[in-house]
């Protein structure tokens, strides 16, 4: 690894050299050489200054181009001496010989004697006294002259530039960064070229994209008598590049050397197959390029560029492929703070949902509809949300928890939805009666305030900074088009409603992997009935309740399928606990008595009833299924009369149902014997044939244990590793927060597995099964369809193991899409 | 199977043939043939009856010597006709020969050919008008003559018996029992002894055991002029056997036939190896001997008899512990409710914890304890029980819930503890302003009021039935002792106080398998330092509250290793999520508020701070040892501090340290440094050497995954089935009673899994726990200290894998104990 630090800047620059591009000589120095130097090892540096001949006048600067890395900062310059300064105020003049010693003095006092910046500013006007001066300070601080000696000088430039390089600071930050330990500082010694002086002489930057789009255009500064990257931070007197309405440019004073600064980028770009920042001197007219720098980009310049270069021919598909990381597509999907706006931070939570949003604080569901009603922007604040806040949660802008993680039901709603969402902002307090939240500051904002929620940092901030939006352009498709063509395991979009599903068509997924109709029941007018039916007596009430339910359904399904155009739908059954339908207070159990004709009592003992220690290990899923299984009936009716409807429509439906939270075979084979006779029951009604495929959630640790039998039943097994990772753990992840963060902190967890795909323990599980599953059932399907669904370890754990597919979230299609191309080409090179 | 069953009788009686007793002539019928001739397809009955010579008089009874699996009842008697009556009247005169006529006339009209039994009453004297009125009766309703053919009554007669052994009633009955669906009814038709006519005629029934108790003793009765087992019902006229105070007896009337009696019982005894319950026949002073069938016994007389037998040298050893089925043990362990005694049921709930006890009914806690402090026996009525009420059960005679399973929080303290115990008694209702419960006849009873719990039956009883007591005897502890010879696999108890510890040491258990430390901290002194704990907010102030419960902790584990004498004790380190210490009310916070000196609204937050959604898989276990480390270092203090203690003064102590709820193997590492740490810590200031070893307990899937690597840092791993198998499901052992009974009667799942242990799915992962922890500790200790620690089905899996010990409730260790030699004894047969 140390290699490749020591070698970035100087192969650039030998390149370069390579290609006939004026760069003055430049000598590179690797680590060890450094080093040696440091620690007085090699008192000799003759042989480093060699090649740049007598009064050698250098830059020496870092070989690494990661800016992030730690170690000088700064590039120090070498060679300055009275003998030299003599001479060059004869050929460059007093004042460019003077000045230039001047600033010699203040970075080596500064940088590698690390004495008070103070005493060495800079003067207004470059005076020999001023000279004198600054020689005097030195001496006075130091107890000896200022360095005569070029060979002394380099020496002690490059001992400081390791000592800063071995540093602590330099070092945690490397760590940080994940640098890996042994990572060296290599330096690259370059001749200067003079931006001082005669003629023309300066020094400017130049880049050829707009970092923030990618796109090509012209950008940087130029500063006559100036040395090095002055011209970005001079506050007056630097030229535009192209000609420009507002002043002076490079382009009209010095068209040659224009000319040929943009002849030597595009060699730039096409040689090092990048967009390059690059730095350049005149001297006395004549043009030197002293460096070449990876432009610094967003995520969104980065796809551009990446499929522009390779849109030229100058690099292949696979490799703009591999140049975008997954993750920041995801910033594209959605709208951002501009990182270059001032941050007024409420308080930091955790990043749930990307994307950010602004709005008015709501504090109910309620309000939040009332909010969307007005047409008023709306952020929703809640301890915690629970599925009764759904609607509230669709038509906000944002949403905002105390409690949870970045698997609680807010979070993977918001996820789902594509809602920007900060959860587990601990360190917030919700003062209901004022409504209000306070800060951990103190601040205090009302209903009607207006925040904005960062769900990509979790950050809350107070007022509306400004924003970049998403973008989702013809570079994002292009890219993602490519990628398809290399990926080689299918990705689906979880989607529970039209609007779910129709994001996920808009990206391309393949279906849909996991449609939770749970959510269906909580609409306003379906929760009715749905209460009506818990508290129905007999198997037939609950039929005849659940009848009301079935046009609903039926609709549900038919708008999906529609929308999928005849991809694969798999929809799992009810699954929630029925006290999730029952109102908590007491206000709402007294509207219920009303609403229903029973007495409180009645209400009470039955919500009493239905409580349970944990819900999560409790009555839902299949066992539901098993003992009021009126509810499967009622849904697998509907899904089968909305396909025969929607397959007139348009293409064949063939939809998938999946039973969830099963754990033992004959819970399958019972829901199977069922949906079997209501699929012969709804073919014999209405004449028409279809199929479907029915399948199996596998959540718990026992169903994939008994992947062999259960599979004999089942058209396909699809991993929940949500609830298979609690599981596997003992851990809820609505309670896992309190602790989680402690626990990858000291590695004790080495990542959250909610987060990330638990190769080690819900892998073996993951691999247990689908082996299992293939000894009995070998053409089986297989797939993932939890949060991890979309995560690159996931993908790579699934395409391992020949899974069919993985199902995420519809904004991490793209994500996912990208990933499994890049795992694919990956995997393709290493053969 | 079937072949035993037609043999049980028959082979019994050949046997007694063979050893010169007087047994009349005897044939065996097979099913087949039965039903051959039941069918019609075996018209010629003659070989049956050649055997028997002219005029033959026989009894028809089935060989099933299982009274239980269904079929005819009676025994039916063959061959009396005019010809046969017209010629016994000679030889037993005409009152023996009509009564026997008349009685034949009777059972065959009303079992075979199922006529009103009214109108065939016997008369009060046996005249030839009654003869000739039961005659004629007979031909009205059958519109034909009584048969006078002995063939034709034999086909009829086991015509009839075979339709009753395949009737559904019969059917379902032995379905029940656990019969084989092919059973068949093989019959023994015998010559008949006649109990009636001339000279000292009579029949009775002899047992040389006390069926209560196993002790020898001689019951029975004989009756003159009798048949069969005519003695046992008859209302006078019954003779006593031996000599006795009340009445004449058998010994007294014929001395030389008792005589005989005695010695043909005891050649029974021995050479059928069993103690039998003779029929026998004086048929003019002559002895015959009809039937030899087991003695009924109870649980207590079982472990008698079989011990006795292989002391005299009847049975061997093995034989012995293989006829006493371990579950029988369980009820000598407690008292009883007397099965002859009248039962006034109040409901019927889950038997949760063995034995009955009878008390005043209370309502809380707190009323235990004071009805304890007044010396009144009292029964806890409870929704559910929390870890606040040990302290009432522990004083109570018995508990009763009205939630919750085998394995809810009641049901293990309960057995731990061996109090009675019924649970999910959910037809109940509890008044709580009037202080009482409700039964389901609306029969209410009122605090104050006595009540008896049988958790034995599950049943809750009105008032006091008479008690039969435990019977902890001589030959229980021989048997016992046997097993341990045969036993290969080593059995500890689950036990968590001193009272606990005695019972196991008692019931001579291999030590302390699972010793949970919980339960010392809900002490009321100790409860209250616990809460302090809670709310510091420094780890110092953590540490400092926790000083002052080091030395209570120490003299727990002191107590516990002096009572153990130096075998294992495995000590779990803490593990219930810290709110079960909170208080749940506002009167309970508004007491905390004021005795640490906080504010309510402190108390509330801090409440609900703690509060978790799932709290079997919240913040518990080696979750709090690693975030909060200060309690884990107490209690390794007071552990290691106590092992020198109570090393002083007897064995040598070398305690077992357990980590729970582990699911990384980094947890493992990371507590054992801290305790490797302590124990260092206290060696250095005691000076005193000690070893002690660190454990897991694998109650996670995960754990059981990745045991390869947590292994590496164990000495042992105890399988807790009880949460393993709550997470393999994914199913809350607290909410599973809400389906599970319908769920086994479906058969969804075959057994309860909290019941038995689920081998196919849990077993799975303690096989590949077991495996993996061995491939890289191949001597590593194995158990399980689950509920199921002490089912056979559980230690035949334990044993299969070579596990090194199991660990059960005290009172389930003797069952264990049997269990697992007979195991042994059943493979080493199988070689």
């Amino acid at each position: 690894m140390s290699a490749a630090i020591h070698g970035g800047r100087a192969k650039c620059l030998q390149r370069l050299v390579r290609l006939d591009l004026p760069v003055p000589t430049t000598v590179a120095l690797s680590f060890d050489a450094v080093k040696k130097i440091a620690e007085g090892l090699m008192p000799d540096v003759t042989e480093i200054l060699e090649p740049f001949g007598d009064a050698p006048l250098l830059s020496v600067r870092p070989s690494s181009q990661d800016p992030d890395w730690g170690g000088p900062g700064a590039i120090l310059n070498i060679g300055m001496t009275d003998q030299l300064h003599a001479k060059m105020c004869k050929t460059v003049g007093e004042a460019a010989a003077t000045s230039l010693y001047l600033r010699f003095i203040q970075s080596y006092a500064v940088e590698v004697a690390h004495l008070d910046p103070d005493s060495f500013d800079l003067p207004e006007t470059p005076t020999h006294e001023a000279l004198a001066l600054a020689l005097k300070a030195y001496e006075e601080e130091m107890d000896e002259p200022f360095p005569q000696d070029p060979a002394r000088q380099i020496s002690a430039v490059l001992a400081s530039m390791a000592r800063a390089w071995e540093g602590t600071t330099a070092r945690l930050l490397r760590q940080a960064r994940g640098a890996p330990a042994d990572a060296g500082l290599g330096l690259v010694v370059q001749a200067m070229a003079l931006g001082v002086g005669k003629g023309e002489s300066g020094s400017g930057v130049i880049e050829f994209v707009n970092a923030n789009n990618g796109l090509h255009q012209i950008t940087g500064r130029y500063l006559s008598q100036s040395q090095g990257r002055e011209a970005l931070t001079a506050e007056s007197g630097a030229l535009y590049l192209t000609k420009d309405p507002r002043g002076k440019s490079l382009q009209e004073i010095c068209p040659e050397a224009f000319a040929q600064l943009l002849k030597f980028g595009g060699i730039c770009r096409k040689s090092l197959r990048e967009e390059m920042q690059i730095e350049f001197t005149l001297e006395d007219g004549v043009l030197r390029i002293l460096d070449a720098v990876l432009v610094q980009r967003t995520s969104r310049a980065k796809v551009r560029i990446a499929v522009a270069l390779a849109e030229d021919g100058i690099i292949p598909r696979q490799e703009a492929i591999m140049r975008v990381e997954p993750t920041a597509l995801s910033e594209l999907l959605h709208r951002q703070v501009n990182p270059d706006a001032d941050r007024d931070l409420i308080v930091r939570g955790i990043a749930a949902s990307p994307g950010a949003a602004t709005g008015r604080l709501v504090f109910t569901a309620n309000d939040a509809q009332a909010s969307a009603a007005r047409g008023e922007a709306c952020v929703l604040v809640r301890r915690e949300t629970t599925p009764e806040d759904i609607r509230g949660m669709h038509v906000a802008q944002a949403v905002l928890t105390l409690r949870g993680g970045v698997t609680s039901h807010a979070a993977v709603i918001g996820r789902g939805i594509g809602v920007p969402c900060v959860v587990g902002a601990s360190d917030l307090v919700i003062d209901r009666k004022a409504k209000q939240i306070v800060a951990p500051d103190g601040r205090r904002f009302s209903e009607g305030d207006t925040v904005t929620v960062d769900g990509t940092s979790g950050d809350v901030l107070a007022g509306e900074p400004p924003m970049l939006e998403a973008a989702l352009d013809g570079a994002f498709k292009t890219l993602l088009d490519w990628a398809d063509d290399y990926r080689d395991i299918g990705v689906r979009a979880n989607a529970d409603t039209p609007a779910d599903a129709q994001t996920a068509r808009n990206f391309a997924a393949q279906g849909i992997g996991l449609c939770r109709t749970e959510h269906m029941f909580f609409e306003p007018g379906r929760m009715a009935v749905m209460r009506e039916m818990i508290f129905a007596d007999s198997p037939e009430d609950r039929r005849a309740v659940l009848d009301r339910l079935l046009p609903m359904q039926r609709a549900d399904f038919i708008e999906l399928f529609e929308i999928m155009q005849g991809q694969p739908v798999c929809i799992r059954l009810f699954d929630p606990p029925l006290h999730e339908f029952l109102p908590f207070d007491k206000s709402g159990m007294r509207e219920l008595a009303d609403a229903l004709g029973l007495t409180m009592s009645d209400i009470q003992s039955r919500v009493e009833a239905l409580e349970e220690y944990n819900p999560m290990l409790g009555m839902r899923g299949v066992r539901l299924g098993v003992t009021i299984p009126e509810i499967y009936e009622m849904q697998a009716r509907a899904i089968f009369e909305a396909t025969i409807e929607a397959s007139r429509n348009g293409a064949p439906v063939v939809p998938e149902v999946m039973i969830p939270l099963v754990s033992a075979m004959k819970e399958v084979e019972l829901v199977k014997t069922n949906i079997d006779g209501i699929a012969a029951s709804v073919a014999n009604e209405t004449g028409e044939a279809f199929d479907y495929r029915l399948g199996v959630m596998v959540e718990t640790p026992r169903a994939a244990l008994r992947a062999n039998d259960i599979a004999e039943h089942s058209a396909f097994l699809s991993f929940g590793t949500n609830d298979l990772t609690q599981m596997t753990y003992g851990l809820s992840r609505d309670d896992a927060g309190r602790f989680m963060s402690v626990y990858v902190q000291q590695g004790v967890y080495e990542e959250d597995p909610f987060h990330t795909l638990d190769v080690e323990g819900v892998g073996e599980l993951l691999s247990i099964g689908a082996e299992r599953a293939r000894e009995s059932v070998p053409d089986i399907t297989l797939s993932i369809c939890g949060e991890h669904g979309g995560s690159r370890s996931a993908i790579d754990f699934c395409r391992s193991k020949g899974f069919d597919y993985v199902s995420c979230s519809p904004f991490r299609v793209p994500v996912a899409r990208l990933s499994a191309a890049q795992l694919a080409i990956r995997d393709h090179a290493a053969i």
